[in-house]
């Protein structure tokens, strides 16, 4: 088989595509796994009812029912779904936005495939540019989507140790190295995600005002990652300040609603940005998919998306959340180990700093025991120089089941005393 | 806005994009344009109710609907389906493939941009590949889809003049022209449609094989799209060979199905392919959208996908193309034209050999008398040298009401008496 350069790069075994290979093989070999891997939101028979109803709906309508199934949705997206976001954004948030800056995308992955393509790697003077990550560790499924390399650079990011949470957790949190932060010609955007998977941390107002301003300085976007954030599915368990200007690219997702399925994400960003998206997203996938949008539709004019995201999935997550480090406090009681404070999304950040074996190895050894996790060498995305850190942390997702994290827990606690 | 290399020709205003937005901007202006232009298959009433039985079947079920809203979808497709796809195929034509030789995509413009670019373009060693396709006019939504340029070439056809049709419209058929077809070691891969859009055109059993094997002899692969073909929307109107082996990629779609807004591909190709398809489409795309696959499954299950091919879709537009004709028939009397025998798809392709106009000229005009067609010069992808026929010709969609389609051709007569 004669690949193009292309061809190689995107069919070669790389950080996502092993990982959601294995993940699946994993599952396809034991169902009976404890799964606390991938980033499947819960299951919320409430939400799912509630989806039901609205689509049930769509369909009793011939008119509606016709724009689900039988037309091409224009590149750009659904015009009335747009207004009805911006509209949204504009509401609560008072931003200076129209339907003339939002876009839609089969997803945030397509939608990050294509701008950070927009911006970053092969310039037409022939020089390079990087997107740059500001506080890996960082969401692993931008890692191979350049089409060039080297294509992202990272600054490790400053580590703050805390208080133990209210169950006698240790805790820490990652912050933006300002001081060692470089932000220059080479650099095509700023990417966060906000809150960040894997960590759960969520920026703080002082260092997003702080990145907006280097991004302007160097007149390149800042990008923002809102696929758990405000305001829906809001999955944020701090108070913090929405952000969004002319130079911010914020990208939202209806998946952690309860909609992975429906692969929908949302590009806000100035005019010329959403102009220059929507073309490549025409070449690329001609229109989106119309279950999201005609789903979307139907749940913001009802006023769902946010009483969903506020009644429903918040206090969910809140719960799942204030279970999992129950658990954790209890199951890893004499280890020497520290939670990421979760302030946001759906997993806990863990840090084993006695740890005699890569995370790496661990994934294995556990995935052999019976628990699926996520190692957390592929999140360290960009950062090129040694660090023992990278080898001593994972990802476990706290979605699941009360029982499957209690039971997961137990399994790692006993797996780590092995190792460490 | 720095945009990169990518950046600067996705963002351009590129064959397929000006002409969605053109026609986008021309619908919304003039609603009430008589709409000719685009691919959109017709509304079908009686597919929409089924299709909504199926939705409803699936809502009902709890593990059903959550397989539709709640989970993503493996990077190659739902098992399930894929088995489903690869049965049919086995029991419609005898191929011997299995669910390997099968992955999901969300609809065939996507899976285009990833498989041309998977051989064609930058290759490793710095050589460049191109898409050939044998039988140009050929559908203009692959012109842009190359990361790099030049990305395709093209042999003009041969013609061959046809008695005229039951109606008394004169007829033509495009030929591949195999004696100026070079495959070399700059062919990356064929591609032909099949029908072909814009045409109508369906490629004989015998040029089918002579491609097959020129493709084998330069082991490069025969991309063909079947986007209007057999087993599912067959839309053809001749009795034609299916075609696949191991070093054919079909690629198959259930938009012309009714489904557009399902953005639901299929590609079916040896596994090694698939493989490579899969990893890129992980990358791009983490997962394919569940509309298309969970209703997909239903209608596979039920052995609806053949039975509303055959017994409604075909039948349908065979009316429709009658009756288009005669409109032609009836219009055209006393103009210099042809039309290009209408073996498949849901176009007429008209070439006026006296226009005096370019066809994108008679575009404009007919747009502003409220006729919307789409000219015929886009579709001459990768044709390089100069040729007065790409400027003759038009496609019409006859997708759309009887009266429409006669009220156009009654003004399609009105202005073209003007210009030749």
């Amino acid at each position: 088989m004669q690949l193009s350069a292309f061809g190689h790069k995107f069919s070669a075994e790389s950080g996502i595509v092993t990982l959601m290979e294995d993940l699946g093989e994993a599952l396809n070999s034991n169902p009976d796994i404890l799964f606390m891997g991938g980033g499947n939101p819960a299951r919320i028979d409430a939400l799912e009812s509630l989806f039901q109803q609205r689509l049930n709906g769509l369909l009793e309508d011939k008119e509606t029912r016709h724009s689900l199934l039988g037309i091409y949705q224009s590149p750009q997206g659904d015009s009335e779904l747009l207004t009805h976001v911006a509209q949204l954004l504009k509401q609560q948030y008072g931003w200076n936005i129209s339907a003339r800056n939002v876009a839609i995308s089969n997803g945030s992955q397509a939608a990050f495939f294509v701008l950070f393509n927009l911006f970053a790697g092969l310039q037409a003077d022939g020089s390079r540019k990087r997107i740059q990550l500001p506080l890996a560790p960082e969401y692993l499924g931008y890692s191979d989507s350049g089409l060039s390399e080297p294509f992202f650079t990272a600054t490790r990011p400053t580590l703050e140790l805390l208080e133990g949470d209210a169950y006698g957790n240790p805790q820490f949190k990652y912050h933006v190295d300002f001081e060692n932060l470089k932000v220059d010609t080479d650099s095509a955007a700023l990417c966060v995600s906000r809150p960040t998977n894997p960590t759960g941390n969520v920026l703080t107002n002082e260092e997003v005002d702080k990145l907006d301003q280097l991004a302007k300085a160097q007149d390149i976007p800042l990008i923002i990652d809102g696929a758990y954030g405000t305001p829906f599915p809001n999955i944020i368990f701090e108070s913090v300040q929405p952000h969004w200007n002319n130079n911010t690219i914020l990208v939202l997702s209806l998946s952690k609603l309860g909609l992975p399925g429906a692969r929908t994400g949302f590009v806000i960003a100035r005019e010329e940005i959403i102009e220059a998206y929507t073309r490549a997203n025409t070449i690329l996938n001609l229109a989106c998919g119309n279950l999201g949008t005609s789903l979307g539709k139907a749940l913001v004019k009802q006023g769902d998306l946010l009483s969903c995201s506020n009644d429903i999935i918040r206090p969910f997550y809140q719960q799942r959340l204030d279970h999992a480090l129950r658990c954790a406090s209890e199951s890893l009681a004499g280890i020497s180990y520290k939670i990421h404070k979760p302030e946001g999304a759906i997993f806990l950040w863990l840090w084993f700093d006695q740890l005699r074996i890569s995370s790496q190895t661990l994934y294995q050894k556990l995935k052999e025991q019976g628990l699926l996790v996520v190692p957390g060498e592929p999140f360290f995305v960009g950062i090129e120089e040694p660090w023992e850190h990278r080898q001593q942390c994972l990802r476990l997702s706290y979605a699941q089941s009360p029982g499957t994290v209690k039971e997961g827990f137990a399994l790692l606690s006993r797996v780590i005393r092995e190792y460490q």
